[in-house]
């Protein structure tokens, strides 16, 4: 667009991202602040992505072998307690229950009665309560593995919430599985990462680097987590999904126990994995512009808009009857194993307005279709990735013949221009000079630099420049020095600011 | 089966209803006590049951034109005290948020800290928090109707719970709506809760009566309250889900309002509705017998499992090839418009006790396979329905003919026997002394007759009987007198002991 031309969302990216990014939210219906401090409202449009999200992960979480259950909102406060690390983290920000009634205060209004005995804690994640569950369930190696997952909500006392990103409470699923060796453990923990980076990038069209978190990043109880790290428009990291190789410490801590098939009584090896609707944020970050949400095909609630434009009243009926005829040939036609998610928009509005209601939404292809389109068989066709613009006019038949292909084309178009954001934005650092330059101020981008440092280090840092390590590349390099310690190494990592 | 035979639940029906009720869920593997009090954990096999409940009643409230949402699980007090007969119904029983964190108790644990200004409720129901929300929503005529689903868990603090019927924390769908009009409102009330029954007969093959319930039996709030109640096999009724036309109330006390299409400022009525995973405490206890587990094919989560017979090493391979390859002849046949669910069991355990396994686990359909039919070209089928040693010796391509059918046969089958159950457990009543003999001890079962009464002969009838009038029937009946006041009516009431 021209550089004074005006946009939907007000401010523009540049001129404010994190105030663009509720903006888009706003005018996409996506969610809202609630009235409880810190949770949001998912509105329906914004919660169509999360079902749309779910779908497609939970058929792959049971493609890799795992049944779903479910496990109580509350932890007693005494399986908090248990490991140390895991309380350390989590204790600081969680909503504890004290009561369960509400008694007269004797001024016409309630209050708490009732105290429990031991307080509970609403789940901020459930390890400790599946632990305990899972002692019970292992006996033997017989027992094992157990592959089981949870969609559930978790609450987090968080101080400062954005919506999707950081909220106090939100959706999440949860793998919890337990293994006989470590090393089936530690197999397990990757495959779960790869199936978060293949649905990041496949499905979300969000390019993301897999790695390894250092150990100030670890998950509170954790021996290696693994994290996907994608890019938003501003330069800015975000963890989008999280694995982790738990060892023997939750085991220990939960008393989950077995007799090998050598007779020896061994402690068990146990994950955890979880992505949340924070997923949402990013997909919002990654694909969004100024005129507002952007949405892959495939996560679309809506891939197609059908837009009649009625003149005068005299056209009205042939207008929609086209309109309807052509809603009924595409849903005949299938993307992703489902037939297309087509809407015909005939409320009473004006057209341009209308237009802009389903650009601000994201819908992948609008269709607009006048009383001259039904004359001569014609469709215009708009693709959301494109300029707003940027028209096709299309026989019928050729936009029927090609519009999974148009779909598949627009899911590419977003991976690629992500993808290209991504490398423009990423800098190979050699030098401490370099590292200091890129991230002067307001600067932001993926730094991949060699690196040997610790968590004081890590520290500084993130004084110095707000940046953390997001994670450490699974590839071994060629040997080289690390940039701020001068030490060998062969271990790559992508230093950012981060969400 | 023979009066002495052993059955493979123990105790049986007849024995002990409640007992042989947990030994079901036990034996099946669907869920069992966790270590929080009055909370679940719901096992793979019983929360499958639960996803394809889910997923069939998702896509009836979508094709009835709602969509989902999502509200938060917290709920400030003074929200909930804001409807008087709301608060006095949930204020008895809830878990009640006070604090914010975790901080050292001095001697090495930790307690509560950081107290909340307000105490936040756990949802026991969210007519409060979404009603606060939808006022605003709302402004115009236009903004209406809002059709909104929600599905989440719900705590309600009960004292005595029961796996699936009663837990602290339960699974659940709340529909939430808003109308222009009352008569709107009210068709919205009437339209779900015929989806429930649908849901119910065609789904779960579980007879239920569809009508309205008594005032000391409404929803706290609501002006009227639909239920569905069905029979289970000891002859008590079980509510199994609920639809509330609340009038103004919510409206009022939440103060959702528009703007009418005359410009006159009105209150908005609304509508709530809701079945929980107490549906699959109902589907147990409607065709479960003294084996185990039986499952309506439309919801098991395998409908046919392949039992390999080896009775010797040198038949492994063949027994086993063939087994596979009818695997992947059955996942080709659809029914329900989802490939057959078929479940191969080749794990090394005695035949035995491998079928009863899946006897108790409630498989529809159960094939046997030994090196003999391999030879033969055939299969011994089980109908879980029938007696477990009632089987049909079968050409496999004829099973494979035939098996759509057959798991339609069973779908039918189930539904009639509780059908006739429950007409052999129903009595049209006359007198009061008919009514007292029906009820009498341990007497249990539907009593069908005239009702005029007021809750005060409820509450009388509720001590002397343990009986409540479940709902009144839809129809209007020819007049007749109310068997226990004489009072002229047209409505027959449904009497019953419940859980």
């Amino acid at each position: 667009m021209a550089a004074n031309a005006k946009t939907a969302i007000q401010p523009t990216r540049e001129a404010d991202f994190p105030q663009w990014y509720q903006q888009v939210i706003k005018a996409a219906d996506l969610a809202e602040n609630s009235p409880v401090r810190g949770c949001m409202v998912i509105k329906p449009w914004g919660y169509t992505l999360w079902e749309n999200m779910q779908r497609i992960l939970d058929a792959e979480f049971k493609r890799t072998g795992h049944e779903n259950a479910y496990f109580p909102l509350f932890i007693p406060k005494s399986y908090i307690e248990k490991e140390a690390k895991h309380v350390e983290g989590f204790a600081k920000e969680c909503a504890v229950v004290t009561h369960s009634r509400l008694v007269s205060d004797g001024e016409g209004g309630l209050k708490p009665g009732s105290e429990l005995e031991e307080p509970l804690i609403v789940r901020p994640t459930s390890e400790t309560i599946i632990g305990e569950v899972y002692s019970n369930w292992v006996q033997s190696y017989r027992d094992l593995p157990i592959l089981i997952n949870q969609w559930a909500n978790v609450v987090r006392w968080e101080m400062r919430t954005r919506m999707f990103l950081r909220t106090a409470e939100f959706l999440w699923q949860e793998g919890h599985t337990v293994h006989g060796t470590a090393q089936e453990a530690i197999e397990e923990t990757l495959q779960m990462i790869r199936v978060y980076a293949d649905f990041a990038e496949n499905t979300m069209a969000m390019p993301v680097h897999v790695g390894e978190k250092t150990e100030g990043e670890r998950f509170p109880g954790a021996v290696n987590t693994y994290s996907i790290e994608a890019m938003m428009q501003d330069g800015k990291a975000l963890q989008a999904g999280t694995s982790h190789f738990l060892g023997q410490n939750f085991a220990k801590s939960s008393g989950i126990q077995f007799t090998s098939q050598e007779g020896v009584e061994e402690f068990a090896w146990t994950t955890s994995w979880g992505v949340s609707t924070r997923l949402v944020g990013g997909l919002i970050m990654t694909h969004s512009d100024d005129d507002g949400l952007v949405l892959p095909p495939k996560l679309a609630p809506k891939q197609i808009v059908i837009i009649p434009v009625i003149p005068n009243e005299d056209n009205r009926s042939s207008v929609l009857e086209y309109c309807e005829q052509l809603k009924r040939e595409l849903e005949e036609h299938r993307y992703q194993d489902a037939p297309l998610k087509v809407q015909l928009d005939s409320r009473d509005m004006r057209g341009g307005e209308k237009a802009w209601h389903w650009v601000k939404k994201g819908v992948p292809v609008r269709l607009e279709v006048g009383p001259r389109d039904v004359a001569a068989g014609k469709v215009v066709l708009y693709r959301r990735d494109k300029g707003p613009k940027d028209k096709q006019f299309l026989e019928r038949a050729e936009m029927l013949g090609t519009i999974v292909e148009t779909l598949s084309s627009i899911q590419n178009a977003l991976f690629e221009k992500a993808s290209s954001y991504r490398t423009d934005q990423t800098r190979e650092i050699s030098d401490v000079g370099e590292f200091e330059s890129f991230f002067k101020g307001e600067g932001a981008g993926f730094a991949v630099a060699y690196w040997a440092g610790d968590s004081t280090l890590e520290d500084e840092l993130s004084k110095s420049h707000k940046t953390t390590v997001r994670c450490l590349l699974m590839d071994d390099f060629e040997e080289g020095q690390c940039v701020f310690t001068g030490k060998k190494t062969r271990k790559k990592a992508i230093l950012a600011k981060a969400y």
